[in-house]
C-alpha cells in the first residue's frame, strides 16, 4: 500500500496559581509569569475580557489592572477593556463571541500575545473559545471567580460556547497558557452561585479520591458557610484531582470514557431545558444524586454510603430533585440527554456508577424503569429532613 | 509560591494514502481503514462535504459513493451530501461554515464520527475547521482533488476561514484522521490550477532538499505538460517534506520561525488585495521569487543558484511579478502583508530567506529597499525570456 504514515506528540505544560488580591501592585505573581517567559527585545500584548458582574462588584479593577499593567516591561497593555455578560448568556449568544473576536483583529492582537479572561465558568468558555480559533490559537490566561471555576472548569483544556441552546456545541481542548485562582473574587459571589461550585468537589471524590470525601464530610457545614480555610482547601484538592485526571488519561478525550463527566448526563440536560435557572453546579448535584441512587438500585453501591451522599449534598445546601427530575415515562424529557450526552461524547453511550465513594466504574446502558424508580427516592429524600441514620430507600 | 504544575503530551497519528479512483468498489483503501479502527458493535456515522466543482467534474460522485458505503458493516452514511461552493469564496463567506455545523447538527453527528471534506484546500480548510470545532473535534478525513491541497495543503495540521477578509484569521491545529490523495481527480483541474499547486513543491525543495529540487529541474516540462509519473512524485516527495517538517519541528507552531512560509509573507497579502483572483500557488510562486532575488540583493545566495530558480519558476510556467507586485514605495499594500504576516504568527518577525539551494535561514527584519529593488528585477526578467546562461540582475 503506498502511504505515508505520521506520528508526533505535543507536550503542553501550564500552572494553576492559588493567590489573593492579584492585581494589587505588592503581588508580583502576574508580573513574575510574565518575566519567565520574557524574550529581549519583545512586548507581548495583553488584551483582558471581564465578567460584567466582576466590573460591578469590583468597579475599580480596570483601574487596578492599568496601574499594574503601566511601564510593565514584558506586556503592553491593550486599555479597552472587553466586557461581556456574566453567567450562560455569554455562551449562548453569538454577539460576545463576535466582541472578542473584533477586539483581537481591531488591537492587533497576534498567536505570541495574550488574551486574560477573568470571571465564571461561562466567561473563561467563551474567551478561551474566541483565543482558541483566533490565528489558530491566542495564549489564554484564566482568572477564575467563581468556585465552580476555581476548582473545575477553569483549570481544564476545555473552552466552548452554546448553539441552538446545546450545552458547548461549539469548542475546542486548548491547555491554557495559565491559570490565576485568586480567592479575593469569591467573597462577592451569591451563595447560590457558592454552593453550587461545590458539587464539582463532591464529584471528584466520589469517583477517585474517598478521603477527600470524609474530608467534605466533616467540613461541610464549614463549605456551606464560606470559611475561608476550608474552601481555600476544598478548592485546591478538587483542582489537583481534575488536573491528574487530565494528565493521566486522555486529555483531548479521544476516547469514549469521561469519568468527570459523573453526574453530568442528566444535569445537561436539567441546565438546557430549564433555560438554564437551574446552574449547572445545582444540575450536577442533581445528576450525582441520580446516578448514586441508581448505583444503589442496580446494587453495586452499599445503602449506607449512598445515604452519605445525599446526606453530604443536603449539608451543603445543594438540590436533590427538581420539577423537570421528576421522571415518571420514558419520554421525560430529561432522557433525550442521554442520547444527546453520547451524540456529544460519540461512540457507545459510557456511563460512570459508583461501586464505593472513592470508585466508579463504567456502563454502557441505563434502565429507565430504575432511573424513574431513583429519581422518585429523591423526590421524597428533598422533602424529608436530613436522616443519616435511617435507610433512605425501598 | 502555591501552584500545581501540569504536564503532559498528546500523541497524533495518521496515515496519507495515495490511491486512484478512491470510491470504485474494486478500491478497499477507505473501506479497510474503518475496518482497522472498529470496535465491535458499533456504527460510526460518516458525513460527506464535497467541492461544488466536484460535484460538476464527477457528477457520479454521490452515487458512487452510496454505492461504496451501501451496507458497510462499519459505518452508517448520511445520504444527503453537503455541497459548497469550490475556491477561496468557501473560506470568505460564513453561510458555508453554517451549512455544515447545521450539518452535524441534523443529522446527529457525533465525536466518533467522521466527516469526509472532498475538493481543493479552501474547501479541505473550510471543513477541516467546521469539524475541529463541532463537539470539540470531529475525526476529518481529507480527500484532496487539486495538486496543491495533495502535495501541501491537505496532508498538514492546520485549518481555517478567513474573517472580514483576512486570511486564516480563524482556525485551528487539528491533525486529520486520515487523507487521501486520488490522483484520478487531478485529472480535471485546470491548467492554472494544476501549475499553481507545483509552486509549494519548489518552495519546500528550495529551503529543505536540493536533490529535490534538482530533480524539479529535470522534470519541470513533464511537470507542467502533466506527465502523470512525473506529478505523481513530485506529489509524494512534497507531501512527504512537508509532513517530516510538521512533526520533526513544532507541529503547532508555539514558535516564531515558520519555514513552511517562505515566499508567503507578500503572497498572503497579494492575495487578499487581488480579491483571491491571483490564486495562493501563483502568489507564492511569485513571494519565493521575490525573496529569492532578495536574498541574492543581501548577498547571501549566488547568482547562479537565484537564476536557476527564476527559471524553474518560469519553466513551470509560474508567473514572477504582478502589477501590484511592482513596489516601488514603503507605502505600497504589500509592505502591510509584513505586519500581518507578524501579527498573524505572532512574536517576532521571522522571516526565512535562502543560503543556498536547499538551505534557508531566519532573519528578523527586511530592507524596504532592496525588496523594491527585487521587485524591479522580477518585473524585467518576467517579460524577458528564459535566458538559463545570462546574469539576471544589476
Ligand atoms: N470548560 C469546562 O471544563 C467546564 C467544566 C464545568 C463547567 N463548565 C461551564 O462553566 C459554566 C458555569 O460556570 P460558573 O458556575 O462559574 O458560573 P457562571 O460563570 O455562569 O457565573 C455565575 C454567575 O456569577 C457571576 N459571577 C462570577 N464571578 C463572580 C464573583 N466573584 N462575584 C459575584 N458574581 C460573580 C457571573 O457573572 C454569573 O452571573 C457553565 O457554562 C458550565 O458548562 C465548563
Ligand atoms: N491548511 C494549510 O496548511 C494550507 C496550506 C496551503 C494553502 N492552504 C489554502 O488552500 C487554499 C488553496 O487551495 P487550492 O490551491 O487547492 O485551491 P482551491 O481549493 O481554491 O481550488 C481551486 C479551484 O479548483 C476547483 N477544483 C478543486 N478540485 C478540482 C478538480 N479535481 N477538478 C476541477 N476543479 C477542481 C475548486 O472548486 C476551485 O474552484 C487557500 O485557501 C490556501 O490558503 C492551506
Ligand atoms: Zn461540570
Ligand atoms: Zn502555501
Amino acid at each position: 500500500m503506498n502511504y505515508i504514515q505520521q506520528d508526533f506528540s505535543v507536550q503542553f505544560s501550564y500552572k494553576v496559581f492559588f493567590t489573593e488580591f492579584l492585581f494589587s501592585l505588592e503581588n508580583r505573581l502576574f508580573n513574575d509569569l510574565l518575566e519567565s517567559v520574557h524574550e529581549e527585545g519583545i512586548m507581548r500584548k495583553i488584551l483582558f475580557v471581564i465578567d460584567e458582574n466582576i466590573t460591578i462588584h469590583f468597579p475599580k479593577l480596570g483601574e487596578q489592572i492599568d496601574t499594574y499593567f503601566k511601564d510593565n516591561p514584558y506586556v503592553k497593555l491593550v486599555p479597552e477593556k472587553v466586557i461581556v455578560a456574566g453567567g450562560e448568556i455569554a455562551k449562548n449568544e453569538e454577539r460576545f463571541l463576535t466582541t472578542i473576536i473584533d477586539a483581537v483583529n481591531e488591537h492587533g492582537i497576534d498567536r505570541h500575545s495574550y488574551i486574560v479572561g477573568i470571571g465564571g465558568g461561562s466567561v473563561l468558555d467563551l474567551t478561551g473559545y474566541a483565543a482558541a480559533i483566533s490565528h489558530r490559537g491566542i495564549k489564554l490566561i484564566r482568572v477564575a471567580t467563581t468556585v465552580l471555576s476555581q476548582d473545575d472548569s477553569g483549570v481544564g483544556v476545555k473552552n466552548g460556547v452554546n448553539y441552538k441552546g446545546k450545552k458547548n456545541f461549539l469548542g475546542t481542548f486548548v491547555p491554557p497558557f495559565a491559570v490565576f485562582n485568586d480567592y479575593h473574587f469569591l467573597t462577592t459571589l451569591s451563595d447560590r452561585d457558592w454552593v453550587s461550585g461545590i458539587s464539582e468537589a463532591i464529584k471528584v471524590a466520589l469517583i477517585k479520591d474517598a478521603a477527600f470525601f470524609d474530608w467534605l464530610e466533616q467540613h461541610a457545614e464549614q463549605l456551606a458557610n464560606r470559611d475561608k480555610e476550608a474552601t481555600q482547601y476544598m478548592i485546591k484538592r478538587c483542582a489537583e484531582l481534575h488536573m491528574d485526571h487530565i494528565a493521566g488519561g486522555d486529555p483531548f478525550e479521544f476516547g469514549s470514557s469521561r469519568p468527570l463527566d459523573f453526574g453530568h448526563w442528566s444535569a445537561h440536560k436539567l441546565e438546557q431545558i430549564t433555560d438554564f435557572k437551574v446552574l449547572h453546579g445545582e444540575a450536577v448535584a442533581m445528576g450525582i444524586a441520580l446516578d448514586t441512587v441508581y448505583s444503589n438500585l442496580v446494587g453495586s453501591l452499599s445503602e449506607t454510603e449512598t445515604n452519605r451522599v445525599i446526606t453530604l449534598l443536603k449539608t451543603i445546601g445543594l438540590p436533590l430533585s427538581h420539577e423537570y427530575m421528576n421522571l415518571t415515562s420514558a419520554d421525560d424529557p430529561i432522557f433525550a440527554g442521554l442520547r444527546e450526552f453520547q451524540e456529544h461524547l460519540g461512540g457507545r453511550l459510557t456511563i460512570m456508577l459508583l461501586k464505593s465513594i472513592g470508585t466508579g466504574y463504567e456502563v454502557h446502558e441505563l434502565d429507565a424503569q430504575l432511573i424513574m424508580k431513583a429519581s422518585q427516592i429523591l423526590r421524597n429524600a428533598q422533602e424529608s429532613p436530613n436522616q443519616q441514620k435511617q435507610p433512605l430507600s425501598c
